[in-house]
């Protein structure tokens, strides 16, 4: 279809639009919002299948719901699109997780719609219940909607955010999208829960029955009525083996309803609208619905890398058969499982990324030695932390920016008792189009605090190797191992392993004018430059550190007493990182030297690709150049 | 009763000896542990409460299972003292909390029957998954007890780890201990939900009356006996109004069995280790047991400040006529409630803290504008966001060592979108007797890398109230206000409010020699310090920066142009903290001095007094005093 054929959407400029057509149309309305989905993210990749999942949903709630005066906030905001075509930004919409487009989470600062920023998830109920307050506070009458997944109900905030709720008489309407997927397929006892009510197919049925049969049954005497009314709220506890948490709390459950008949979801919108006080409402979709590939195989199309043709699903991007350095995803996957053939102390624990981080090859091959543990990454540190303390070696792999969720059980729980966890920080620094929510800017700084902690992070795939390697030796304490999304820069990346003696670098360059320092993958294009600026007769030294933490102090009184003038370069915020570090060392040792740190500002950085964004951080190849070239000739 | 007077307990040195006594004694064994407790912390003041409510469990367990073999992880370790004397340090109790004695939490590097450190709530259920896995992975046939509180079930922590255990056959016993308190009253849905459960007086009569009568009533024909079955199981849930979250899950649960009845206790224990799998025992118990005014004031006898007369439970210290400085939660407390009474966009929250930071006295004043959230400091900053996000000003009073625990929300959904939350981070630096988790070492360099956050700590108490009076006015984003436990400096500390311009400092004395760079009270201290140097001939020049973020640069250009020797000094850690702050500052600007940063050094610190600990970390008056000398006299 092309995108000028739609009937109903071009003239959908906002919420107003669509709440003039009769019920009847949407669903019309859903077939071209669906269909502008597949072809924009088909030449345009981003998050795939949850918006897809959420057409009908979207659809009904700007329907029913006067937004943007109502809000609605978008838990994992990824499954926005619909969102955001709907509310204005369908003209822009091409742009999406570009660099100066628009961003592909919702942002308070791209629209009035966008009610919450929604990167990491889970965040949605604690959002809506300070919104809903507030509107008590200020006596509007404002509906809140959270629309939240079952992953996401898997977080520990998710369920604070429920519990205190339950204990208010907020107007919150908390839609429960159960697709049984987060990116990967959900794992746990409320997973498990939500599977039992939502395919009891006798469910209704059931319900009805035993409810007339308990009323004929007169126990325990004159409690029967209160009985008989407590029995109905609880009958689904009955019929399903397991009891209903909402309802648990105190909270009006609703459910379950088919969430792709946008005429009945939004007519019970409407109903739900008329009731008082915080309730839930259970919806059961589809991931990827409307995309056969997608619903058959939704982790792999939870977010599009390349463009497809939208009839096929075939990629257009052809493959190469150059071959290519490896992700440093998969070179953390394939040798956690070398390691732990060789010592059977290593599991590997993620909370809900097996595909994102490659864990998934050890489910596959030692399942019961990798963990998924579901989104909870509070749960991840210190469950590794008991698998520590009773003397095995967990890999913990968590996102960088995600790691953010677990630092007090970091500090208190692993840190604070010594204890052997491998942190593997994966999208440690720039990560691209996801932008602000997931850059993973903070951890050096935020790690390097923590008392014990070893803080490593390679140059290339051999490096990452040797580092996992030695950080599974016994007794080494807390090791962090941080490296970035995409690609390394070694074909060869098998190699053996070999220990790093922890606290050490290595000297990749001798010079005479200036020295770099740098951590991370950003050291294989500093050596580049090194030999570029060579032939331009300025001479650097280069080192890579390896290691924020401990540094290597002889290394660098070497560094200090040689150079004069020294660039610390990381793909990290210069605020606490790597160059601040060397900063302390020099003042700590009596050193003067001009020192230029290099590396994320102390701002938010939006999306784009890596590329344009360590542009616009200033530590792209060109501005290294000429800070060295600029450097070089000062006095 | 005299210490000497005990007949079992001295002879009790480890566990074993425990369970050599026959079941009927262990109730001497109790009254002999609860006077011994409520004697020792009489002399010698620390948490009260909690562990007289688990004398019974704790020497249950200790007679059933088979410690340290098997493992018990006590959730917030502060319940453990009896646990602490019966495992071999009732000879080394009176050190308890002292400098150099035991820890007032359970400690790995303190006894091999301390399974798991624990001084933040919540961790114990994902601890005990982790050894439980390591168990099975070994081979070893080990029962994992993770015994938890009410209060600490209602952080999200505690519930991922709750999921998660659900989804596994883990041999781990969840011991609830349901007392109805955290130190204050516990909020939420949970909470009302065990009091259902707890309170149902005729609970067993009824359970076995409509499991008979239902037997007789065949429902749904063929489907009968396993309807049955499914209705006995969730029979508790059709008594209780409300659902049983744990079978929820799908974990067993046995009780709720009386916590204080210690033969029944051990009774139920030894069949419960005969089940395998996961399983919750809910026991009720009350704080403070056996000790009246503490049963009767809980909060209040939480932990116990003061010597008090172990028969009348009078307080020993005689309380001076003296006017005396108010503790700095004090003033927190007292001024929000003048600036909510001026701005009623402002509202209160604390995460089960309303009388640690003094935020009950807004809840007694002003109801609907204090909220305590219960442990879940995540939602609370989330649950501020969206507050703030709908025009409210938040003031999120949460201790410095707690909000770790919420260091993704304050980034990711305060931060990020520029949000007029104030975090009031009480007890921050060294807390003292509390020890290694709870020290607020880490906040000034955790908060100092996130972009467009505001970092501010007060000297004293009229600044505490200017700087969040400042906090509150219009537009200033996220702002933190950072001070310490205890009291302050000023006996008339209820001065008028002021402005302070954001990123400002003061100075406090000019010099020569050297230059002071203070944050917080330890500025009362410097000032002192300066004077006397003065005496010695040191001209030292003294400035309260007040903001650790934005710093003052145009304080700071004028104390770089001045001074050449220069001392940074703030009570939290010196890596990334102020001092370094400084030292980036110096960099940039291409100054070149000698800096001293004082504070806390790169390591956990123990438990002591605040005095005992500043000398230890090398900030105390006397090393203060003698790092100026010193530096004076270098050339």
């Amino acid at each position: 279809m092309a995108l000028d054929e739609t009937q109903y959407l071009k003239q959908i400029n906002s919420p107003e639009d669509l709440r003039k057509l009769p019920p009847k149309e949407l669903i019309k309305v859903c077939t071209e919002l669906r269909d502008f989905i597949i072809s924009s993210v088909s030449c345009n990749p981003g998050h795939f299948g949850a918006s897809l999942g959420v057409v009908e949903l979207t659809v009904a709630l700007h329907y029913v719901f006067n937004t943007p005066y109502d809000k609605i906030i978008w838990d994992v905001g990824h499954q926005a699109y619909g969102h955001k075509i709907l509310t204005g930004r369908r003209d822009r919409f091409h742009t999406n997780r570009k660099y100066k487009g628009i961003s592909g989470f919702p942002s308070i600062f791209e629209s009035e719609y966008d009610a919450f920023g929604v990167g990491h998830s889970s965040t949605s109920i604690s959002a809506a219940l300070g919104m809903a307050v507030a509107a008590q506070q200020k006596g509007e009458d404002r509906q809140i909607v959270a629309v939240i997944g079952d992953g996401a109900m898997t977080a520990g905030l998710a369920f604070e955010g429920l519990n205190n709720l339950a204990a208010t008489k907020a107007n919150v309407l908390v839609i429960l999208n159960d697709n049984n997927m987060a990116i990967d397929p959900n794992v746990g006892g409320f997973s498990d829960y939500l599977v039992d009510i939502a395919t009891s197919r006798t469910y209704n049925k059931l319900r009805r029955e035993v409810f007339k049969a308990l009323q004929k049954f007169n126990i325990g005497g004159p409690r029967s009525r209160e009985m008989i009314i407590k029995i109905n709220n609880s009958i689904k506890t009955l019929l399903t083996r397991q009891t209903n948490i909402f309802e648990g709390f105190n909270i009006r459950y609703f459910g379950p309803v088919d969430g792709h008949d946008v005429e009945r979801l939004a007519s019970v919108l409407k109903d739900l609208k008329e009731i008082k006080g915080p309730k839930v409402l259970h919806i059961i979709t589809k991931k990827g619905k409307g995309f056969k590939l997608a619903e058959e195989n939704q982790t792999a199309w939870h977010a599009t890398g390349k463009k497809f043709d939208p009839h096929t699903g075939r990629f257009l991007e052809p493959s190469s058969n150059k071959p290519k350095p490896p992700k440093f995803q998969d070179v953390f996957g394939h040798t956690i499982i070398e390691l732990a053939k060789q010592n059977n102390k290593i599991v590997g624990i993620t909370p809900a990324m097996p595909t994102g981080c490659s864990l998934n090859l050890m489910m596959q091959q030692m399942p019961d030695r990798a963990f998924d543990v579901g989104i909870a990454e509070q749960h991840a540190v210190t469950f590794a932390a008991g698998l520590a303390i009773a003397g095995m070696v967990p890999f913990c792999n968590i996102y960088s920016t995600f790691m953010q969720r677990a630092y007090d059980q970091v500090i208190h729980d692993v840190a604070l008792q010594k204890l052997n966890v491998v942190f593997c920080l994966d999208r440690g620094g720039l990560v691209g189009a996801d932008g602000p929510t997931h850059h993973g800017a903070f951890d050096l700084a935020y790690f390097r605090c923590i008392p014990n902690m070893t803080i490593a992070s390679p140059m290339d795939e051999s490096e990452l190797r040797n580092l996992m390697y030695t950080a599974q030796l016994p007794n080494q304490g807390p090791f962090a191992i941080r490296y970035p999304r995409g690609v390394g820069s070694l074909i060869n990346w098998q190699t053996p392993f070999e220990e790093i003696k922890i606290g050490t670098g290595r000297k990749l360059a001798d010079g005479q004018d200036l020295a770099f320092l740098t951590i991370g993958p950003i050291g294989v294009k500093v050596a580049r430059i090194v030999e570029e600026l060579q032939e331009e007769g300025i001479t650097a030294g280069h080192y890579d550190m390896r290691f924020v933490k401990p540094l290597d102090e002889a290394l660098l009184h070497e560094i200090f007493s040689k150079y004069k003038k020294i660039i610390t370069i990381e793909d990290g915020t210069i605020v606490g990182g790597l160059g601040t570090a060397v900063l302390e060392f020099m003042s700590d040792n009596h050193y003067y030297a001009t020192v230029h740190r290099m590396g994320i500002p102390d701002r938010f950085i939006e999306q784009g690709t890596q590329t344009e964004l360590a542009r616009d951080c200033g530590f792209d190849m060109e501005s290294i150049r000429n800070t060295a070239r600029k450097m070089a000739k000062e006095s």
